[in-house]
């Protein structure tokens, strides 16, 4: 079960500066350099650790070349071409297509899966199985993608909408794409959930490199061709990156291929979180260390809390003292400090604007 | 107006911990020493200036043996009898009957006002109107009280309830007061308050001296003379002071003498507030640098709030962002954080109470 599957290749975006994880994410230390859920790894280390057993060492980071060094430091076991620096942030698309050039000039036959560098999975069995079949299908020139079964009525992902069984040989529960849609306002989401239509799109996609680059080729025939160029002479990436348009893969292939009736979608129940705020992370904390209620991501000791839920993290050293708060989020940091609310943990990003604004780099 | 009174002498207790100001207030630097309300001086250095033009240099602080260094540095110009140092802590009484004492030797006829050191007075004018005539009724040999004209029907005080006009050349508002009330529930404030009969009890005492000892004779004869033997030989302090019962000069003199009809009040609207938690210190916040409903004790300019409203302090050098919040309490200094809210910053004292079980005096 766990050996790597032949000719195929794991690709993993990392980038996102995960500014509603302020004041723990930063600029410098994004959210996947991270062990935002006190795992004992970061998230882009457990992604390596959940993809080394279906891809071995054919593995490709693409990341910020201010990360790159980094990235390498976190996963030495990675070989030199193994991490691709992009020169300037382009968005998704650019960064999974040069991954894709990259790797059909290896592999003309090969299959590509890109995954987000910083996602929790937990069901780490369910996503195994779910990207075999995935690349069954994607031999088949399908674009594939894993839809997760929604937990509740999430906002802050979209969504796809199911179609028929493939009933393809391999991938028993697989389906046709109807659609992908944006994250929906609430009212939405509950009917999405109440349909049992509907799946969470988490970005995940298996395909071979070739039918990737050929669905983008009729969107952005340019964007391919240069893509293809930088992947034949790497030492051009510099000259030739800067001119690509920045776009996310969603927007560029997913939708207009979904559209076409070509993508195919395999359910799966993964345990998957995108961590992206307080909220999300606070399910991972640990509260056997502090009062029921009271989410502890570190530095338990340094807590008292009389009567307050929430999250915490004691990272400065200092004793946090909780008093009478309830769903309060309060991350300590040895040079700032964030007060909010469970219900306000979206609105962290609006500091982050107020010190951009304010010229206190130092601070983002 | 402002010339001292002849032969009255200002007392000034100079003790408690202040723990619900916990992180601000510490046992090394108590509320007394602080400048908690942001004006520019401590609380005990603005009870210094309040009395100056009242008492001159008669002046007695009477505090910890662990703060008396402080005491002096904070008031210079005071002699070095002018701070007595208690060996160990014994509540009010053994403290300002010793005060007493000390002033008896030096005048006989002499008046003592005892005032905390860590209230706030904001009409200083009123002030110093009540106690010219506090003292003219000490001179008749009466224990006077200052009543304080209620703002609220305040649960963290206690009360006086006010009896017949006394009709005294130069002390025209003075009455009797019928009784001292302990710190009463909700209802029973309010009842206070519409009855019109009550007034706040600030502990300000205004006393002949010699009036003051013989009232606490009459229910604690032994302490009497101990502190007159000390007041005769202060070398004899540290030897005599330990076996001197601990006792609040409410419960030694205030109300017993109440009972016998001894006590007068002189009732004053003296803008007062004993800043006894952090919902009493917002009113002394600067909320100029904020947005509106956020008062800042300090630190504005590392504050960034968002949709928030309470109470901040920054003194750490960090950056403290707050989010979402209402009525909240962020109190963040270099070893330790408070977070609350207004509605329970009387349960700060639980956090000092919680450390000093585990053991972690380095934070009390």
């Amino acid at each position: 079960m766990t050996s790597p599957i032949p000719g195929f290749w794991a690709v993993i975006p990392a980038g996102g500066s995960g500014t509603r994880l302020w004041p723990l994410s930063r600029r410098s230390a994004p959210k996947f350099l991270l062990d935002v859920t006190g795992s004992g790894q970061s998230l882009l280390r457990a992604t390596w650790a959940r993809l080394a057993p279906l891809a071995g060492d054919r593995m490709l980071v693409v990341t910020g070349a201010i990360h790159s060094e980094a990235v390498r430091l976190q996963l030495p076991m990675l070989s030199a071409e193994s991490v691709v620096a992009e020169p300037t942030p382009r968005d998704s698309m650019p960064a999974i297509g040069l991954a894709a050039a990259l790797v059909e000039t290896r592999d003309p036959e090969a299959v590509v899966g890109s995954f987000a560098a910083d996602h929790v999975i937990e069901n780490e069995g369910a996503f195994r199985e779910a990207i075999r079949e995935a690349v069954v299908l994607a031999r088949t020139g399908e674009l594939v993608t894993i839809g997760i079964a929604p937990t509740g009525p999430a906002t802050g992902f979209g969504y796809i909408r199911q179609g028929a069984l493939l009933g393809a040989a391999g991938a028993e529960h697989a389906r046709r794409v109807a659609e992908f849609v944006e994250k929906p306002d609430l009212a939405t989401a509950r009917r999405y959930l109440a349909s049992g239509e509907y799946r969470w799109n988490a970005g995940m996609f298996v395909v071979k490199a070739t039918t990737l680059l050929e669905l983008l080729a009729m969107t952005h025939p340019d964007m391919v061709r240069v893509l293809r160029e930088i992947a034949a002479a790497p030492e051009r990436l510099a000259e030739l990156w800067p001119a690509l348009t920045a776009i996310a893969i969603d927007h560029a292939v997913a939708e207009p291929a979904a559209a076409a009736g070509r993508v195919a979608v395999v359910p799966a129940d993964l345990g998957w979180d995108d961590v992206g705020d307080f909220r999300s992370i606070a399910r991972f904390g640990d509260d056997r260390r502090g009062p029921p209620g009271l989410a502890v991501l570190g530095g338990g000791d340094d807590i008292v809390s009389v009567d307050s839920t929430g999250v915490a993290y004691a990272g400065s050293g200092r004793l946090v003292a909780l008093v009478g708060l309830q769903d309060v989020v309060v991350i300590d940091t040895p040079d700032a400090l964030l007060v909010t609310t469970r219900e306000h943990c979206q609105d962290v990003r609006q500091v982050v604007a107020r010190l951009a604004e304010q010229g206190r780099s130092d601070l983002l």
